[in-house]
């Protein structure tokens, strides 16, 4: 059985449709068991209106919670007993082997980075945002990129670029069933020398590393485009296109929003566009994803989106749990292991 | 009367469109006369298929031209009669006042940075995309904003930062009209502290400058959004982006094609749609836009994109035109004066 420490607090919606993700999830088959970490009264009596299987779901009670707008460090030195601290040391106590939180970014960071180690040989732990693209990838016929690191870090150097590759690899992996992942750096060209210096000496490393499949570099074009599995970059540059693409994202849902409206032309019309338009939302709709895992530490953690819907949240505790059973952390200490010492 | 030095060898889809934009222009009226620069023998075979004012229209020969897979310096090495080499001298000359290139983008800012010389205090020049927005602006309901730097650098101090914040606000009052444009620093998070150690520098820099509408940082959504007038940042990011935004624009301009096919239902469904679509295309189509000022040098210059047609051909001729009768290189270096002594 994997146990899997779920803050409840802090998301854009409250904590309702965690609950009631993690209660569905614990009525399906499946060796997951779920710590709901927040208010213990307000988690009780969200508990009491949804099914769920006691002996597989339990409230850890924690005084306090972190809002979106929150300094990370301020709030979480302020507020030790906060649901993404408990949960957190949940994990490093061995009570939960995993955590998932859909709240602050920063402070879910944050939190794990103090209670958890990093993994020999990792330079900086690293978010990689999860996106659906147009190709399939792998025996399952996955439609998920990565893209890392989204926010952990700003700027990086080739060491912390190597170790992204190799972390991204791994979680492709484990998690996708792709044998081989395709990994790529972002740059502004796809010749060996475009880029900043440290991604040009990044690529001239990472063609000499043995066990990771290096296709170069790529361009922004191909990250709508999918045309890999593993997409590389420093932080400040991964968060400004994640951005971007929910910026596009919002007119695409308010073109979808207008197509579903009530009336039998608009629906014939979408009849006919819907395929494009399925492939314009799901390229860009993140949110209907289960999360960012957190890649470099000791323990599994994963970043729901704060919009998270029941079903997303489900999803987010599946892969976490996924993660521990497959040994994803395990699978990128090794990974790591032969960048120590491995020249320019 | 403005001469405009057209370089019309090296783009997409060959000297043909642009031959066709330059003739349609020289028979409206203006103060423009076009020099084509080019391989003498086809621009004159291919200006004989069309209607032109002779009187405004004139072929200068150039031997020599540069594809858009060469190297830049290399070929500029090798090719010294090369149309945009040609092009620049003309305007190094005096012989015209501006140019438009719709060919190899480093070649055109590596032609121009050694024909021209940098605006007193202007530390790096900056190639600025113009691209659409949901929002209207100025009087004349302009919906053009401007992201710069996309590509003249890579890795920007604070200082080359406040240049391009200068430089993109004196752009936007020259060929918009609008008396204050919004400027803003592209960051991933409105706070001040949010950003690398040069956003963060520039950031605290950009508010204590006179004469100057700073707001703020924007984040990436807000490039969609067009919230603001100037978005500002490195090269290397403003490239990754402006590509990233072009592979959505292939996935919505398949919706369009599809959209276009010749069925009646499809037609019901598009007209249904049709204000949100093209809401999305005109967001995604750089294409259809005149072209990317490179702005710091002395001389206007103006970067076609390599597919224009005859109408953007001839959109970029009067922007080159439009930015030299109002004085765009003076009004540059007015704004970057300031700058030069004004401490952190």
């Amino acid at each position: 059985m994997i146990t899997v420490a779920l803050d409840t607090m802090g998301s854009d919606a409250g904590p309702g449709p965690l609950v009631e993700g993690a209660a569905a999830l614990s009525r399906e088959d499946g060796p997951v068991q779920i710590l709901l970490v927040g208010h213990g009264p307000t988690l009780t009596s969200l508990l009491n209106t949804q099914k769920y299987d006691p002996a597989r779901l339990a409230i850890v009670h924690a005084a306090d919670s972190i809002g979106m707008d929150e300094l990370p460090a301020e709030a979480l030195e302020k507020k030790p007993e906060c649901s993404v601290a408990v949960a957190a040391r949940l994990v490093a106590s061995g009570d939960a082997q995993a955590m998932v939180s859909a709240g602050n970014t920063g402070a879910v960071i944050l939190a794990a980075s103090r209670q958890f180690k990093r993994l020999p040989g990792v330079k900086r732990a690293a978010l990689a945002a999860v996106y659906p693209t147009e190709q399939r990838r792998g025996p399952r016929q996955d439609p998920f990129a990565l893209l890392l690191d989204v926010g952990a870090t700003l700027e990086c150097g080739p060491e912390e670029l190597l170790g992204f590759a190799v972390m991204g690899s791994a979680y492709s992996q484990v998690i996708s069933d792709i044998e081989r992942p395709r990994v790529a750096l972002l740059s502004n060209g796809a010749e060996p020398h475009k880029g900043t210096p440290a991604i040009v000496e990044a690529h001239h490393r990472l063609t000499k590393l043995q066990g990771l499949n290096f296709v170069g570099n790529v361009e922004g074009l191909d990250i709508p485009r999918g045309s890999v599995d593993v997409i590389v970059c420093e932080g400040f540059l991964g968060n400004v296109m994640l951005k971007m693409l929910e910026g596009v994202a919002e007119v695409v849902s308010g073109l979808a929003k207008d197509a579903y409206a009530n009336s039998v032309l608009w629906k014939l019309g979408l009849t006919m566009l819907s395929q494009q338009l399925r492939q314009i939302r799901t390229m860009t709709d993140w949110k209907q994803y289960g999360g960012a895992p957190l890649l470099g530490l000791d323990h599994v953690v994963i970043k729901a989106h704060g919009r998270s819907n029941a079903r997303a949240t489900r999803n987010a505790i599946k892969v976490a749990a996924k993660a521990v059973e497959r040994g994803l952390c395990e699978k990128i200490a090794q990974g790591i292991a032969p960048l120590e010492g491995a020249g320019s």
